[in-house]
Protein backbone atom coordinates (compact mmCIF):
# COMPACT_ATOMS: atom_id res chain seq x y z
CA UNK A 1 0.00 0.00 0.00
CA UNK A 2 1.54 3.37 -0.97
CA UNK A 3 1.46 5.62 2.32
CA UNK A 4 -1.93 7.96 2.32
CA UNK A 5 -1.32 11.41 0.99
CA UNK A 6 -0.59 14.37 3.38
CA UNK A 7 -2.19 16.89 1.49
CA UNK A 8 -6.10 16.73 1.96
CA UNK A 9 -4.80 17.01 5.99
CA UNK A 10 -2.65 20.20 5.53
CA UNK A 11 -4.95 21.95 2.94
CA UNK A 12 -7.30 21.67 5.63
CA UNK A 13 -5.35 22.95 8.20
CA UNK A 14 -4.66 25.91 5.90
CA UNK A 15 -7.87 26.75 5.89
CA UNK A 16 -8.72 26.09 9.20
CA UNK A 17 -6.06 28.89 10.61
CA UNK A 18 -7.27 30.94 8.15
CA UNK A 19 -9.49 32.17 11.24
CA UNK A 20 -6.52 33.78 13.19
CA UNK A 21 -6.96 36.62 11.11
CA UNK A 22 -10.07 37.16 13.40
CA UNK A 23 -8.61 36.95 17.02
CA UNK A 24 -8.35 40.60 18.18
CA UNK A 25 -5.54 41.66 20.46
CA UNK A 26 -4.90 44.49 23.09
CA UNK A 27 -3.02 46.92 20.94
CA UNK A 28 -3.87 49.50 18.26
CA UNK A 29 -2.19 49.59 15.25
CA UNK A 30 0.42 52.32 14.81
CA UNK A 31 -2.04 54.42 12.85
CA UNK A 32 -4.91 54.14 15.52
CA UNK A 33 -7.08 52.89 13.05
CA UNK A 34 -7.83 49.49 14.85
CA UNK A 35 -6.94 46.70 17.33
CA UNK A 36 -4.48 44.47 15.98
CA UNK A 37 -5.55 40.83 15.00
CA UNK A 38 -3.48 37.55 15.54
CA UNK A 39 -1.78 36.62 12.19
CA UNK A 40 -0.45 40.18 11.45
CA UNK A 41 0.96 40.25 15.31
CA UNK A 42 3.09 36.99 14.19
CA UNK A 43 4.09 38.27 10.81
CA UNK A 44 5.18 41.05 12.46
CA UNK A 45 7.08 38.84 15.37
CA UNK A 46 8.72 36.95 12.70
CA UNK A 47 10.24 39.74 11.11
CA UNK A 48 11.52 40.90 14.35
CA UNK A 49 12.77 37.86 15.25
CA UNK A 50 15.25 37.71 12.14
CA UNK A 51 15.91 41.53 12.51
CA UNK A 52 16.73 41.34 16.13
CA UNK A 53 18.80 37.80 15.72
CA UNK A 54 22.02 39.94 16.90
CA UNK A 55 20.66 40.52 20.21
CA UNK A 56 19.53 36.57 20.91
CA UNK A 57 20.92 35.63 24.63
CA UNK A 58 22.47 33.08 23.12
CA UNK A 59 22.83 31.37 19.35
CA UNK A 60 19.37 30.24 18.09
CA UNK A 61 18.17 28.26 15.23
CA UNK A 62 16.27 31.05 13.39
CA UNK A 63 14.16 28.56 11.32
CA UNK A 64 12.56 27.11 15.09
CA UNK A 65 12.11 30.77 16.20
CA UNK A 66 10.52 32.02 13.20
CA UNK A 67 8.19 28.71 12.74
CA UNK A 68 7.61 29.19 16.73
CA UNK A 69 6.21 32.52 15.80
CA UNK A 70 4.23 31.43 12.91
CA UNK A 71 2.10 29.18 15.42
CA UNK A 72 2.17 30.64 18.82
CA UNK A 73 -1.40 32.20 18.33
CA UNK A 74 -3.30 29.19 17.33
CA UNK A 75 -4.33 27.80 19.99
CA UNK A 76 -6.52 31.34 20.11
CA UNK A 77 -8.55 30.33 17.26
CA UNK A 78 -10.50 28.65 19.74
CA UNK A 79 -9.63 29.74 23.33
CA UNK A 80 -9.38 33.72 22.62
CA UNK A 81 -7.03 35.97 23.35
CA UNK A 82 -6.78 36.64 27.09
CA UNK A 83 -5.46 40.31 27.93
CA UNK A 84 -2.31 39.80 29.59
CA UNK A 85 -3.30 41.94 33.10
CA UNK A 86 -6.20 40.38 33.16
CA UNK A 87 -5.94 38.17 35.97
CA UNK A 88 -9.47 36.51 36.33
CA UNK A 89 -9.41 36.05 32.30
CA UNK A 90 -6.54 34.01 33.14
CA UNK A 91 -8.02 31.58 35.23
CA UNK A 92 -8.62 28.21 32.91
CA UNK A 93 -6.62 29.58 30.20
CA UNK A 94 -4.33 27.22 30.29
CA UNK A 95 -6.66 23.89 30.10
CA UNK A 96 -8.41 25.72 27.35
CA UNK A 97 -5.33 26.00 25.16
CA UNK A 98 -4.37 22.98 25.66
CA UNK A 99 -7.70 21.61 24.29
CA UNK A 100 -7.49 24.13 21.49
CA UNK A 101 -3.86 22.32 20.52
CA UNK A 102 -5.41 18.87 20.55
CA UNK A 103 -8.02 20.07 17.77
CA UNK A 104 -6.02 22.70 15.75
CA UNK A 105 -2.75 20.90 15.55
CA UNK A 106 -4.84 17.35 15.48
CA UNK A 107 -5.69 18.92 11.92
CA UNK A 108 -2.42 17.82 10.33
CA UNK A 109 -0.73 14.29 9.50
CA UNK A 110 -0.42 13.01 12.89
CA UNK A 111 3.92 13.24 12.93
CA UNK A 112 3.34 16.75 11.39
CA UNK A 113 1.13 17.46 14.31
CA UNK A 114 3.22 16.05 17.15
CA UNK A 115 5.81 18.02 16.00
CA UNK A 116 4.17 21.07 15.85
CA UNK A 117 2.61 20.72 18.69
CA UNK A 118 5.66 19.73 20.41
CA UNK A 119 6.90 23.44 19.29
CA UNK A 120 4.31 25.43 20.32
CA UNK A 121 4.52 23.39 23.94
CA UNK A 122 8.43 24.61 24.18
CA UNK A 123 7.56 27.83 23.42
CA UNK A 124 5.17 27.75 26.42
CA UNK A 125 7.44 26.17 28.48
CA UNK A 126 10.36 29.18 28.19
CA UNK A 127 13.21 26.73 28.88
CA UNK A 128 15.32 26.34 25.25
CA UNK A 129 17.47 29.30 23.87
CA UNK A 130 15.02 29.73 21.07
CA UNK A 131 11.85 29.29 23.18
CA UNK A 132 13.12 32.72 25.38
CA UNK A 133 14.17 34.57 22.36
CA UNK A 134 10.81 34.09 20.89
CA UNK A 135 8.67 34.70 23.73
CA UNK A 136 11.25 38.18 24.61
CA UNK A 137 9.80 39.82 21.30
CA UNK A 138 6.13 38.29 21.48
CA UNK A 139 6.37 40.55 24.58
CA UNK A 140 8.68 43.13 23.27
CA UNK A 141 6.31 43.90 20.70
CA UNK A 142 3.39 45.02 21.95
CA UNK A 143 5.74 47.47 23.76
CA UNK A 144 6.64 49.07 20.85
CA UNK A 145 3.10 49.25 19.35
CA UNK A 146 1.91 51.42 22.34
CA UNK A 147 5.14 53.66 22.29
CA UNK A 148 4.89 54.46 18.63
CA UNK A 149 1.40 54.53 18.10
CA UNK A 150 -0.96 57.95 17.01
CA UNK A 151 -3.76 58.12 19.99
CA UNK A 152 -4.06 56.84 23.37
CA UNK A 153 -2.26 53.91 24.13
CA UNK A 154 -3.83 50.27 24.62
CA UNK A 155 -2.47 50.51 27.95
CA UNK A 156 -4.30 53.87 28.90
CA UNK A 157 -7.35 52.35 27.33
CA UNK A 158 -7.49 49.32 29.42
CA UNK A 159 -6.03 50.85 32.64
CA UNK A 160 -2.71 49.36 32.93
CA UNK A 161 -0.22 50.61 34.76
CA UNK A 162 4.10 50.73 34.55
CA UNK A 163 4.52 48.28 37.54
CA UNK A 164 2.90 46.05 35.92
CA UNK A 165 4.38 46.52 32.77
CA UNK A 166 7.88 46.05 34.24
CA UNK A 167 6.91 43.14 35.97
CA UNK A 168 4.55 41.11 33.14
CA UNK A 169 7.36 41.89 31.02
CA UNK A 170 10.93 41.11 32.58
CA UNK A 171 11.26 37.98 31.42
CA UNK A 172 12.26 39.48 28.07
CA UNK A 173 15.94 39.88 29.56
CA UNK A 174 16.16 35.89 29.56
CA UNK A 175 15.53 36.10 25.55
CA UNK A 176 17.70 39.28 25.38
CA UNK A 177 19.30 41.64 27.96
CA UNK A 178 19.97 44.01 25.37
CA UNK A 179 16.51 44.34 24.18
CA UNK A 180 14.79 44.33 28.01
CA UNK A 181 17.33 47.30 28.64
CA UNK A 182 15.63 48.88 25.56
CA UNK A 183 12.01 47.73 26.67
CA UNK A 184 12.98 49.23 30.33
CA UNK A 185 14.25 52.44 28.98
CA UNK A 186 10.93 52.49 26.48
CA UNK A 187 8.90 51.81 29.27
CA UNK A 188 10.38 54.76 31.48
CA UNK A 189 9.78 57.44 28.70
CA UNK A 190 5.97 56.21 28.02
CA UNK A 191 5.44 57.20 31.58
CA UNK A 192 7.21 60.29 31.01
CA UNK A 193 5.82 61.08 27.86
CA UNK A 194 1.88 60.94 29.18
CA UNK A 195 1.47 57.08 27.35
CA UNK A 196 1.48 55.13 30.16
CA UNK A 197 0.58 55.55 33.92
CA UNK A 198 3.29 55.38 36.53
CA UNK B 1 35.69 53.76 18.19
CA UNK B 2 32.88 51.04 19.03
CA UNK B 3 30.95 50.02 16.06
CA UNK B 4 27.48 51.81 15.86
CA UNK B 5 24.35 50.80 17.61
CA UNK B 6 22.32 49.14 15.04
CA UNK B 7 19.53 48.94 17.21
CA UNK B 8 17.76 52.52 16.45
CA UNK B 9 17.82 51.99 12.73
CA UNK B 10 16.48 47.98 13.24
CA UNK B 11 13.46 49.65 15.77
CA UNK B 12 12.69 52.28 12.89
CA UNK B 13 12.32 49.84 10.65
CA UNK B 14 9.98 47.38 13.01
CA UNK B 15 7.90 50.73 13.17
CA UNK B 16 7.49 51.56 9.70
CA UNK B 17 6.71 48.10 9.00
CA UNK B 18 3.45 47.90 10.72
CA UNK B 19 1.90 49.95 8.02
CA UNK B 20 1.46 46.38 5.87
CA UNK B 21 -1.27 45.90 8.05
CA UNK B 22 -3.26 48.43 6.51
CA UNK B 23 -2.56 47.32 2.51
CA UNK B 24 -5.44 45.15 1.61
CA UNK B 25 -5.88 42.41 -1.19
CA UNK B 26 -7.86 41.65 -3.49
CA UNK B 27 -8.78 38.08 -1.61
CA UNK B 28 -11.68 37.75 1.53
CA UNK B 29 -11.28 35.76 4.27
CA UNK B 30 -12.79 32.38 4.66
CA UNK B 31 -15.50 34.01 6.46
CA UNK B 32 -16.27 36.56 3.85
CA UNK B 33 -15.84 39.47 6.92
CA UNK B 34 -13.58 41.69 4.63
CA UNK B 35 -10.64 41.64 2.57
CA UNK B 36 -7.25 40.02 3.68
CA UNK B 37 -4.21 42.30 4.16
CA UNK B 38 -0.65 41.78 3.15
CA UNK B 39 0.74 41.28 6.60
CA UNK B 40 -1.67 38.31 7.33
CA UNK B 41 -1.93 37.16 4.09
CA UNK B 42 2.89 36.96 4.42
CA UNK B 43 2.02 34.97 8.00
CA UNK B 44 -0.42 32.60 6.20
CA UNK B 45 2.61 31.93 3.49
CA UNK B 46 5.30 31.12 5.87
CA UNK B 47 2.96 29.08 7.72
CA UNK B 48 2.13 27.14 4.05
CA UNK B 49 5.90 26.81 3.54
CA UNK B 50 5.96 25.14 7.07
CA UNK B 51 3.27 22.80 6.55
CA UNK B 52 4.04 22.14 2.74
CA UNK B 53 8.12 21.41 2.96
CA UNK B 54 7.85 18.29 1.85
CA UNK B 55 6.18 19.34 -1.67
CA UNK B 56 8.49 21.39 -2.42
CA UNK B 57 9.84 20.72 -6.22
CA UNK B 58 13.64 20.40 -4.58
CA UNK B 59 15.22 20.49 -1.27
CA UNK B 60 15.24 24.24 -0.43
CA UNK B 61 16.43 26.38 2.85
CA UNK B 62 13.31 26.52 5.15
CA UNK B 63 14.83 29.44 6.76
CA UNK B 64 15.71 31.63 3.56
CA UNK B 65 11.88 30.88 2.31
CA UNK B 66 10.43 32.27 5.61
CA UNK B 67 12.32 35.37 5.28
CA UNK B 68 11.57 35.80 1.66
CA UNK B 69 7.33 35.41 2.74
CA UNK B 70 8.42 37.79 5.66
CA UNK B 71 9.45 40.29 3.57
CA UNK B 72 7.96 39.66 -0.25
CA UNK B 73 5.33 42.54 -0.13
CA UNK B 74 6.82 45.33 2.24
CA UNK B 75 7.22 47.44 -0.88
CA UNK B 76 3.50 47.48 -1.00
CA UNK B 77 3.77 49.81 1.97
CA UNK B 78 4.54 52.21 -0.39
CA UNK B 79 3.77 50.90 -4.59
CA UNK B 80 0.72 49.50 -2.98
CA UNK B 81 -1.26 46.10 -3.89
CA UNK B 82 -1.31 45.86 -8.39
CA UNK B 83 -3.76 43.70 -8.75
CA UNK B 84 -2.62 40.31 -10.10
CA UNK B 85 -5.34 40.59 -13.41
CA UNK B 86 -5.07 43.97 -14.06
CA UNK B 87 -2.54 44.42 -16.88
CA UNK B 88 -3.08 48.76 -16.72
CA UNK B 89 -2.10 48.92 -12.82
CA UNK B 90 0.63 46.53 -13.88
CA UNK B 91 2.53 49.73 -15.79
CA UNK B 92 5.24 50.71 -13.60
CA UNK B 93 4.86 48.58 -10.85
CA UNK B 94 8.42 47.64 -11.27
CA UNK B 95 9.68 51.26 -11.27
CA UNK B 96 7.34 51.80 -7.59
CA UNK B 97 8.61 48.84 -6.30
CA UNK B 98 12.27 49.46 -7.04
CA UNK B 99 12.17 53.20 -4.92
CA UNK B 100 10.07 51.53 -2.49
CA UNK B 101 12.63 49.27 -1.58
CA UNK B 102 14.87 51.67 -2.08
CA UNK B 103 13.30 53.54 1.25
CA UNK B 104 11.91 50.95 3.51
CA UNK B 105 14.81 48.34 3.18
CA UNK B 106 17.18 51.63 3.83
CA UNK B 107 16.19 52.14 7.01
CA UNK B 108 17.80 48.81 8.22
CA UNK B 109 21.50 49.09 9.30
CA UNK B 110 23.57 49.48 5.64
CA UNK B 111 24.82 45.85 5.26
CA UNK B 112 21.08 44.57 7.06
CA UNK B 113 19.08 46.34 4.67
CA UNK B 114 20.99 45.02 1.64
CA UNK B 115 21.05 41.91 2.58
CA UNK B 116 17.47 42.14 2.97
CA UNK B 117 16.76 43.81 -0.41
CA UNK B 118 18.43 41.32 -2.15
CA UNK B 119 16.47 38.39 -0.64
CA UNK B 120 13.47 40.45 -1.90
CA UNK B 121 15.22 40.73 -5.58
CA UNK B 122 15.64 36.81 -5.46
CA UNK B 123 12.35 36.22 -4.23
CA UNK B 124 11.04 38.54 -7.38
CA UNK B 125 12.96 36.79 -9.90
CA UNK B 126 12.28 33.11 -9.06
CA UNK B 127 15.56 31.44 -10.20
CA UNK B 128 16.58 29.71 -7.31
CA UNK B 129 14.52 26.59 -5.22
CA UNK B 130 13.90 28.73 -2.63
CA UNK B 131 12.39 31.64 -4.81
CA UNK B 132 10.28 29.35 -6.93
CA UNK B 133 9.05 27.27 -3.86
CA UNK B 134 8.00 30.62 -2.17
CA UNK B 135 6.41 32.58 -5.15
CA UNK B 136 4.44 29.10 -5.88
CA UNK B 137 3.03 29.35 -2.38
CA UNK B 138 2.48 33.40 -2.60
CA UNK B 139 0.40 32.67 -5.86
CA UNK B 140 -1.32 28.99 -4.13
CA UNK B 141 -3.05 30.81 -1.00
CA UNK B 142 -5.70 32.99 -2.44
CA UNK B 143 -6.71 30.25 -4.86
CA UNK B 144 -7.35 28.15 -1.59
CA UNK B 145 -8.92 31.19 0.54
CA UNK B 146 -11.10 31.60 -3.02
CA UNK B 147 -12.18 28.21 -2.96
CA UNK B 148 -12.92 27.71 0.70
CA UNK B 149 -14.61 31.10 1.55
CA UNK B 150 -18.16 31.46 2.41
CA UNK B 151 -19.54 34.12 0.09
CA UNK B 152 -19.22 35.36 -3.59
CA UNK B 153 -15.25 34.96 -4.60
CA UNK B 154 -12.64 37.51 -4.65
CA UNK B 155 -12.42 36.50 -8.67
CA UNK B 156 -16.59 36.70 -9.26
CA UNK B 157 -15.93 40.14 -7.47
CA UNK B 158 -13.51 40.90 -10.06
CA UNK B 159 -14.62 39.62 -13.09
CA UNK B 160 -12.25 37.30 -13.48
CA UNK B 161 -12.21 33.96 -15.71
CA UNK B 162 -10.67 29.99 -15.47
CA UNK B 163 -8.17 30.60 -18.34
CA UNK B 164 -6.55 34.02 -16.98
CA UNK B 165 -6.14 32.16 -13.16
CA UNK B 166 -4.51 29.10 -15.01
CA UNK B 167 -2.07 31.29 -17.10
CA UNK B 168 -1.27 33.68 -14.07
CA UNK B 169 -0.52 30.46 -11.94
CA UNK B 170 1.15 28.21 -13.83
CA UNK B 171 4.35 29.10 -12.32
CA UNK B 172 3.37 26.86 -9.11
CA UNK B 173 4.55 24.26 -11.14
CA UNK B 174 8.32 25.28 -11.30
CA UNK B 175 8.39 25.35 -7.51
CA UNK B 176 6.23 22.40 -6.63
CA UNK B 177 4.87 19.82 -9.47
CA UNK B 178 2.62 18.32 -6.82
CA UNK B 179 0.87 21.81 -5.83
CA UNK B 180 0.55 22.92 -9.21
CA UNK B 181 -1.82 19.57 -9.65
CA UNK B 182 -3.56 20.17 -6.92
CA UNK B 183 -3.66 24.15 -7.91
CA UNK B 184 -5.28 22.66 -11.53
CA UNK B 185 -8.16 20.56 -9.74
CA UNK B 186 -8.91 23.43 -7.02
CA UNK B 187 -9.37 26.01 -10.24
CA UNK B 188 -11.62 22.62 -12.30
CA UNK B 189 -13.87 22.50 -9.45
CA UNK B 190 -14.59 26.17 -8.75
CA UNK B 191 -15.80 26.78 -12.21
CA UNK B 192 -18.07 23.56 -11.36
CA UNK B 193 -18.93 24.93 -8.49
CA UNK B 194 -19.94 28.14 -9.81
CA UNK B 195 -16.98 30.24 -7.94
CA UNK B 196 -15.41 30.85 -10.96
CA UNK B 197 -16.71 31.83 -14.65
CA UNK B 198 -15.39 29.27 -16.36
Amino acid sequence: MPPPDPLPEQIQFIVAVDRLKQVFRRSRLTDDSRWENDAEHSWHLALMAVVLHEHAASEVDLCKVLTMHLIHDLVEIDAGDTFAYDEEANVGKEERERAAAERIFGLLPDDQGDCLRRLWEEFEARETPEARYAAALDRLQPLILNYHMDGVTGWRRHGVRAPQVVDRNRHIAEGSPTLWEFARRLIADSVKEGKLEG
